[in-house]
C-alpha cells in the first residue's frame, strides 16, 4: 500500500529526486532465474535517454544503470532487485526563481501546500526524471516476461500530437524506429518536425498520445473487480507524470458506440483458440485478458515549463510572473513511449504471476 | 493487495454474484464516530435501483441495505462495517442459452477461460450489480468525508450518451435531478429521451460519458508517485464495470493543447487563497489536490445484452448466434452516475485520511 | 494493508461483533474449483463452538455459517466467498457495570481510548466470538490445502493448562479427540479436569499454551525478509485474541542452546530428500520450509472476565471494583486449538500462492 | 504486500546481499519536516557495527549509511528515503565449500530449494548483515518519532544469555552501555564475558534473549485484529534473522498465570491518567497500548556456523560434514539488540501514523 510503490506480486518502488545524488527502482518479487544484466537494462534506457535530438531536452546524463542487489551470476535470485541510476548533470545553478515562484500548471505549489517543504531543484520528485526508475524496472519485466511467455510482445507509438493524428492507414511499426517521435506513419514524422520545430524555437510546448499494445497476451489475466487488468494498466498510466487521460480499447470514443456495432463478435480460429471480428474491447472484457492484442492509450499535456511570461504567485503570497529557462521537452509525450511500455511491461508481468498464484496453469478451455 | 479491494486507509472489499443470496461491501478503516445509519445509505442506493423508469432494467428489486457490524448507538466505532444487500429477485428461469455460449462483448468468455467455472446467472460477479456494493460504501464514505469537511460536495451527471453531448452553456447543476439522465442540461434531457426510446424499442444499447466533480476539496490530497490522487481516480472509475476510458481535467484533449494555453494561471484570491485564471488541470497537480474543483470524466461503453443476433461460439467451440433477452439497460451510463460518485467519495476519503496519517495538519500556507 | 486483514494471495477480512446481528468473513483469492459447502466448514465450527462441556462458555449458539458468494455447484469460483455467521444468543440484558467500567485485563479501556466509542456488549468486536470468523475461513482454506497438496495434515493440540504440561512421553494424537481439552495425553487429560473444576467452580481462569504442527509441507515456502513463512506464522497467532507470546521450534527455549546442539544435521532420506537428524528449527530455515514438520506454540493469557473483584475505575475516572458475571471459559485455550489450526491452514495456503505465484513449479532439487 | 517490505503507511523495504555492491532500505510514507542526517542514522549502525569487540564477529566494515533521497536541506520531504550501506569488506575468497554444502541450521539448502538459485558468498540475502539496513531505517523512524511524541524512549537490552539469566533486583539501565552485552546487570556482565569467552575459543556458540521496551507511547496504538500493536510487534520480532520466539509482557508464562494474578488492577494516577498496579499485559490489551511500557521480548538461536563439524549433504545429495570457517559471532544475539531497538522504533511510528490516520487527534478521555 506505499504511496510509492506500484504492482501486487511484481513490485516496483521507485524513489529519488531530480537532482539528488541519484535515482532508482527497488524491485521486490521478481521471479528467479530471469537472465538479466546492466545492458540489457541499458538498452531501454537508452530509448528515453533525453539529449538525443533537438525534440528532447538538451540535459546530458548517460543515465547509467547499475544493478545493486538481487542477481547472481547472470540471473536474478528471487530476491529484491535495486536498480540505481546517478545523476550526473546536476548544474550548479540559480534556481531562485523557481525555488520562491510556483509554476502554473507544475506540482511545485501543490507539493508545497502538501509537505511544507519541496526539493526544488528541477522539480525534485516530480520531475519526469523519475520515469527512468520505471524503463529499468520495466526492462527487467521484459525479461522476465520473456522466460514465461517468450512470443508476448511490448510495442509503444506516438498517435497525436497536438491537433496532428496519424493516419491509421499508413499505420507501419516499421517507422517506428525510424523518426525521432516514435511514430509509426513515415508522413506524419515529416509533418511532427516542422511543427514541433517551430513551436520549440517559439518556446512553446505541445500535449500528445502514447500508444502501447501487447500481442500475444494470454487469455484469463486480470480480476474482478478492483484487480481488473484494464484497471491496473490505467493506475500504470496515469501514474506516469503529465498524463490526464486513459483509454483501452475505443476509450472515450466507446460512449458513441451502440451495443451493436460495439460487440466483438467471436469465431473459431484456425489456431483452436477463439476468435474475433474487431477488438473494440482492447483485449479485455469484465477486466481480464481475452487473448487479443492490449491496447491501451494515454494523453500527456503540454510540459509546464516554457519560454512564455505567465501570471502567477510567489509563496509568500505576491503576484507575479514567471518563464522558465532551462532544457526542457517541447514534446514530452515523446519520451513517454518508453515509459508506457515499461508501465506495460511491469503491469503484464505482474498478472502473469498473479494469475499463476491464485489459479495456476489450470484454465477454462474452449472447444 | 487484495484482488476484490479498493482503497489504502478506508478500504472496500465487494463481495457477491448477481443471482447469489446477496451482495455486499465490507469497510474496514472507517473513522469512529461517523453519524450514519441505514436510511442515510439507502438515500443513495435508490438513486442507482433499476426499474425506476423506462429507461433503465426492469428488474425491481428493494435493494435494501442492511448495516451488519461496525455501528453501534449510530455512529461507527472504527472496527469494520459490513454493508449487505439481500437479492430478492431472483427469477427462476432458464439461463440456458448463456450457460453454453459467451455473449459478444461480455464477460462471459474471460470468467471461463480464467477460472474454469463461472456463475452465468445474470453475469454473476461480473454483472452491474456488483456496483450497488460500491454505492453503499460510498454512502458511508459521504457521512465520513462530512464529519471531516462539512463543505465538500460531490456531484456527478452525464455530459454525453452516443453522438449527443450537453451545450456547456446550457449547464445547469439544478436540473440534474429533474430528469431521468442525470443530465445538468434541460434541452439535451429531452432529446435525449427520444433518442433513447428508439434505441430501446429496437433492442439495442448505446455508450455514455459520465463526468463526476469534487468542490470544496481541500489542496494537498494525493501523494508521489503511485498513490497520486489522479491514479486512484483513474483506478476508481475504470474499475466500474464497462468503463473503457478516465479523464482529469482536459483529458484526452491536453494532447491538443500546447503549454501557453495548458497553463492555469495562478493569483491570490480574495480569500487569502491562490486562485487560478482557468482548471484545465481539474484540480490536481503533480498528482495532487491544488484546491480547486477535481473533475474526473469516463466513458460507459453500450450494454453487450442487446436483442439483435451477433455471432459467437459454444464452450465446445460451435459457432453459433446469441440475442440476449432479458432485462438490460439501454443505456448503463444513467445507472454508473451514483456510482461514479461513490468512487470519487471514497477515493477523496481515503486520501483525507493518508494525508492526516502522513503529514497530521500541518501543510505548507501560500502568503 | 487493510488492520482488519491477514494474508498476502488468500486474503480474509473478518468483520462483526459479539452481540450485533452477525459475524463473518470475507475471503479473497481463494482459488478456483476448490469443492466446498456449508456442512464442510461447519465440521470446524462445530469443534470450536462454545457450550460444549463445563470447561467452556454456556454461551449456546449453532455458530451456523452461510456461504453468501464465491461457490457456484459446489465449488468456489475464484471470486470473493462470503462467510457469515448469525449471532443467534443476544441475550436481551443489562450490560450497565461492564458499560461504564472497564474489566483489568481486557481491552474495554484501550477500545474506549483510542475511539472513543465502543461496543460494549459482549465485548463486541474483541470478543472471543471473532474467531469463529478465522475457523470458518481456515475450513475454507484446508479445502483449498487438499487441492493442492493432499497429504498436507494439519493438527492442533494443547501442551501446557497453567502449571501442568503434557508429558511429551506419553505423546499420542490419537488421544487429542478424546478429551475436552486436545490434550494428547491421556494421563494429562484427567489430571487438567480435575484442575480445571475447581478453577471453575471458584470462578477463577488459568491460561494455557497450544502447539499447532502442520506435516507434509513442501520445501521452499515463504519468502525473505518479512513475508518469512515464520514471521507470518506469528502474525497469525499473535493475532488470536489473548495470545502473549508465540514460538517457532525451539523457541524461547532456543537462546539456551549452543550451535553445536542446535544444528540439525542433513542426511540423504529413503525417499532420495533430505532428511534431518531433529527438528530444532520447527521446519524453517531461514523463513523457509525445510520439509520437516512446521511447529509453532502459542501462550494464551487466563481470561480476564473472573468472579473474584478486581480493582478498576469507571469511564469517569472513578476507582471503583469489578466482578464479570456472564458466561466466560475458565480456560479460553482450550477453544484456542481449531483457531490455531485454521491460522495455520490460513498461512500455508497462502504460502502456496505465493511461492506459484513467484516461483511456479520449479524448485532446486537436491540429489 | 511487498515480501521484502514491512510497515502500512512508515513502509521499510530492505535490499541486498552480503556480498554485492550494496544493501539499504527504501523508506517510503516518512513524514514530511523530520530533521535528519546521515551522522544521526550513523549512530545507530555503529551500534551494531561487527568488529567492535571479541565477541562480535571480526569482519571490519564501516558500514557508512548514505542518504540517497527524501532529505533536503536537513528535514525529510515526505518523499521516498534511499539508504544505501556499500559493502567494503567483500573479501576475495573461495566459497567452495559453503557452495556446494548446506550448513546444518542455516538458509542455505532453504534458498536453494526455493529459487533453484542462491548467492552463497556469505549467506547472500539471509545474512545478519541485512539487519543493518533495519538499523539505518529505525534510526529515520526514532528521528519521526522524537517530532511527533519527543518523551517517547525505546531502550534495548539482553536478559539472558544460554542458561544464563539476569537478576531483575539487579537492573539498571545505566549499565546498558557499559559492557559489550547491553547487559543493565553489572554482575551478568562480568559471568557473561567468561561464559562466552569459553564458547567462542571452542568454535561453539549461543542463543540469548533480547528485551525491548517502549515507554512514554500514548494509549491507543494499534487495531483489531490483524492491525493490532503486539501482531505487528511480533512481525518485526519474527523477521529477524534467527529468532525463533516472540513474547509480549508475560509472553510464554502467561499459560501460568490465573485471571486474578494476571488482571492489571486500574487506578486514576496522579497525572489524572488511568494508572496500573502492574504490567503483565506489557503495555498492550487487545492489540492496543495502554500507555504504560510497551514490552517485547525475543529469542535468537545460536549461529549456526561454527567449528565443530556438522553431518550434511551436498548439492547433488552426497553425505558428507561441514566446519564454517570465517568471521562469526559466538552469539548473534549481542548484536540483535540494537536491531530490536530499530525495529520496535518503526512500528510505533507505523502506529501513530495509522492511529492518526484513522482516528487524528480525538480520543476516548477516561475522567
Amino acid at each position: 500500500m506505499s504511496i510509492n510503490s506500484f504492482g501486487h506480486l511484481f513490485r516496483v518502488t521507485t524513489w529519488g529526486e531530480s537532482h539528488g545524488p541519484a535515482i532508482g527502482a527497488t524491485v521486490d518479487g521478481c521471479p528467479p532465474g530471469v537472465p538479466v544484466d546492466e545492458a540489457m537494462l541499458q538498452h531501454w534506457l537508452d530509448r528515453r535517454k533525453p539529449g538525443q535530438n533537438k525534440y528532447t531536452t538538451q540535459r546530458r546524463e548517460p543515465d547509467q544503470v547499475r544493478i545493486l542487489s538481487g542477481v547472481f551470476e547472470g540471473v536474478t535470485t528471487g530476491t529484491p532487485v535495486q536498480l540505481m541510476i546517478e545523476n550526473t548533470d546536476q548544474r550548479s545553478k540559480d534556481y531562485g526563481d523557481i525555488k520562491d515562484k510556483f509554476r502554473p500548471g507544475h506540482a511545485d505549489i501543490t507539493y508545497w501546500q502538501k509537505y511544507g517543504i519541496r526539493d526544488y531543484r528541477g522539480g525534485g520528485r516530480s520531475s519526469a526524471r523519475e520515469t527512468a526508475s520505471r524503463v529499468a524496472a520495466g526492462g527487467l519485466a521484459r525479461q522476465a516476461i520473456q522466460t514465461l511467455i517468450p512470443g508476448l510482445q511490448i510495442t509503444g507509438y506516438m498517435v497525436q500530437m497536438g491537433p496532428h493524428r496519424i493516419d491509421r492507414d499508413r499505420f507501419d511499426l516499421t517507422q517506428v524506429d525510424q523518426n525521432p517521435f516514435w511514430v509509426p506513419d513515415a508522413n506524419a514524422a515529416i509533418k511532427w518536425a516542422d511543427y514541433l520545430d517551430n513551436l520549440r524555437k517559439s518556446g512553446n510546448s505541445v500535449g500528445a498520445i502514447v500508444e502501447v499494445t501487447a500481442s500475444g497476451v494470454p487469455p484469463g489475466l486480470g480480476a474482478p473487480v478492483y484487480g481488473k487488468l484494464d484497471t491496473d494498466l490505467a493506475t500504470a498510466m496515469m501514474s506516469i507524470n503529465a498524463v490526464k487521460g486513459v483509454e483501452i480499447g475505443e476509450g472515450m470514443s466507446a460512449a458513441m458506440l451502440t451495443g451493436e456495432t460495439n460487440a466483438d463478435e467471436i469465431y473459431m480460429g484456425n489456431n483452436g483458440e477463439p476468435s474475433y471480428s474487431s477488438n473494440h474491447a482492447g483485449g479485455i472484457l469484465g477486466g481480464i485478458s481475452t487473448g487479443q492484442d492490449v491496447v491501451v492509450r494515454f494523453a500527456v499535456k503540454p510540459t509546464s515549463s516554457i519560454l512564455t511570461p505567465r501570471k502567477t504567485i510567489t509563496k509568500s503570497g505576491e503576484e507575479t510572473e514567471i518563464i522558465t529557462k532551462g532544457r526542457h521537452d517541447p514534446c514530452v509525450g515523446i519520451r513517454a513511449v518508453p515509459v508506457g511500455e515499461a508501465m506495460m511491461a511491469c503491469v503484464i508481468l505482474d498478472h502473469l504471476l498473479l494469475h499463476r498464484g491464485q489459479v495456476g496453469e489450470n484454465r477454462g478451455t474452449v472447444g
